[in-house]
């Protein structure tokens, strides 16, 4: 398969990486012998190379010589100097909103919770019906057993959720919006300033899944009026595995809401062991349970990497790996009738491309074995995940080319 | 303060700990420079000497190699296998009804409202009023939400609560009771088997809170037909600071109970990515989000260490520590007006022993300045946590003399 057209394009990729002011990053993560393509950064990012001894020296200095006393001494509010933190370099969002602590789901439950049962007046949720799984399945289970209804949107998924559907859907019966900023098949970027301004003008809240923007996309809540927001720290933040989720709540409802999981770290006065609950009267009456200290360490190496970085610099190299992305795929695998489904247009389009083919579920395993990884999104679609500071053009362009061999091969 | 008792008491724990069959694990945690009794294992149990190199391997190998192929690999049933382990070996539970994830306050909260939502016909909840500030606070935001009432079990605290009080307390009116089995102030330990029995006489669920229990006191759900158990895995189980929690839910339930976040790790076919959820028919309907694999780690280290001892050799060092503690309470600070709050009954009691003083506030610092680290608990408690696979008796012995030499200085 070795056409002048491949040569052309494996030179192109040596050559954007040369040019790439962020390629030094691509080097600080742990090696993969095997793996020659990695394009799944948007499903479990990579590990740094410096984390283990960051753990050696969490677990010998923090955890294993100060002990219990690392409570007082920083871990109380690690949840939310991480938070601020990641609301100030990725989020836009002024200190005291943003926590870090339970999963996705959790998250998603505790603050739709929190908005619907601020409003018993009103007996709608809106959601679309492209949104992640756990997203809708959260939504039906509180339609469920708080009586409400699910208004759905119908969306066009390779251009995702528009302003106007939402303006279509929701009413003065609407308690809560909910939608992904980045639709997690297409990569479709919705307008966030739009929906949330349409979303307020009937009086509904709205809460915005972020998981596959916090760290690639510069996101501004604060000016967008937003009042929830929930994202993952295991796609672009390098987590780990299952790593703990970030959590929004606009200060202006601090006071109006209340999430229904009572816990002793959601408690005005933590260790005063008192007989009844009183919600602290912060962002801390958000949170339940003993917040995740250790499971937060990786990421928090990560965001110095991206703080390094910048996120506009990220967001910039993103946009020069989607767009070769599409010229790769425009040469190597479109041509045997694969189709693109993700926005043509990049302004709309978040660090990953999706492209589909009835045969892409028959190719996985020969990738994999040729260590080409992108991720399979079931019924057909493969999607290429670009996690800029860790991801080379030139990696791209193997995994690239090695799809549409392998896709050539099965359809011979 | 080099009276012939003090000679005497620390010649006494030399011997024991030379007498320990399990001492030669003291040696394998961090060593912490200037702490000289770490009598607080049972709020933050400490970490293993091993564990910064095997984040290494998991870093280097599982995350950094294989990378996303690892969740079809292992990480998808992780929650389960080490559920199954820590059900084993430490609970009495046979497999497939025990998985690790969440914090406690969020299981609480998801088995509770399983609990009470299948029991719509039953109107109180039952739970006892020293029980741990999270799971009243639980409890309460529970019956709030759901119109139910609260019976409150008045407790001694110093004995915990008794059968004959949890039969006074239940009706054919209670959905559920919920309990600690260790008491967290007092150490006290309730009668499992003989309240369940109770419990289940009137038709109600019963959910034990295993927090202080697990790791160091051998437990039986399966014989004593418990029905719902939650415990935290950062006390004896040393997961670190916020490590997840555990899960318990009786097999015969699975079908009947369903809990309220409905999230994709939950779903009967997780990738489906199905337009409706329907749950799992078996422990995975329990879980929510996506299960905290790197949080895992450390308790999966100490699991290793616990077995390796086996859980009835660590019961009996447990016992050995707490009759030496009370010796040492009766040697060095009783006599000083302080009382112990712990049952005297060694049968009836967990891994700590509690001992009250009203000027016990004003000598943590200077116990702190020693490097001598028990817990406080308000108003007027210090809980000296006995953690058998980390504490020597000569450090038990260090840490309770410096508790009486401060409170003399306090005192005069």
């Amino acid at each position: 398969m070795a056409h002048p057209e491949h040569l052309d394009l494996a030179a192109r990729a040596a050559e954007l990486d040369r040019a790439d002011p962020l390629h030094r990053f691509t080097g600080r993560f742990v090696r993969a012998p095997g793996v020659v393509s990695y394009l799944d950064g948007n499903s479990l990012g990579r590990p740094l190379a410096s984390f283990p001894a960051r753990v050696h020296d969490f677990t010998t200095y923090e955890w294993g010589t100060r002990l219990i006393r690392r409570w007082d001494e920083s871990w109380m509010a690690k949840p939310y100097v991480l938070g601020d933190r990641i609301g100030r370099s990725l989020l836009g969002a002024a200190p005291g909103q943003t926590f870090v602590g339970d999963s996705t789901t959790v998250l998603l439950y505790k603050l739709i919770r929190a908005a619907v049962d601020h409003r018993p007046d009103r007996t709608e949720i809106v959601i679309d019906d492209d949104n992640f799984p756990t997203d809708r399945f959260v939504v039906e289970g509180i339609a469920a057993e708080r009586g409400l209804s699910i208004r759905w949107i119908h969306t066009d998924r390779t251009i995702g959720v528009q302003p106007h559907q939402v303006a279509d859907a929701v009413s003065e019966q609407t308690a809560v919006v909910v939608l992904s900023h980045v639709a997690y098949r297409s990569g479709a970027i919705a307008d966030m300033a739009a929906i949330t301004a349409t979303a307020h003008r009937v009086g509904a809240y709205v809460l915005w899944d972020l998981c596959h923007s916090i760290g690639v996309i510069p996101v501004r809540l604060d000016e967008c009026g937003v009042d929830l927001a929930v994202g993952c720290s295991y796609k672009y933040l390098n987590g780990g595995p299952g790593s703990p989720a970030i959590a929004y709540v606009n200060a202006s409802l601090h006071r109006e809401l209340r999430q229904p999981i009572w816990g002793w770290m959601g408690a005005a006065d933590v260790f005063a062991m008192k007989d009844a609950y009183e919600p602290a009267d912060d962002i801390r009456r958000f949170v339940s349970g003993t917040p995740p200290i250790f499971a937060m360490l990786a990421m928090e190496s990560m965001l110095e990497l991206i703080e390094a970085a910048g996120i506009q610099a990220i967001r910039e190299k993103s946009l020069a790996l989607t767009r070769f992305t599409e010229e790769l795929l425009q040469a190597y695998v479109l041509p045997l009738g694969a189709t693109l489904a993700s926005p043509a247009d990049e302004r709309v389009r978040g660090s990953h491309v999706t492209v589909a083919h009835p045969r892409f579920r028959d190719i996985l395993d020969r990738l994999w074995e040729r260590g080409v990884i992108p991720d399979f999104r079931a019924p057909d679609g493969i999607r290429i995940g670009l996690s800029p500071l860790s991801t080379t053009f030139t990696e791209v362009e193997v995994g690239v080319r090695a799809i549409g061999e392998e896709l050539q091969n099965v359809l011979r």
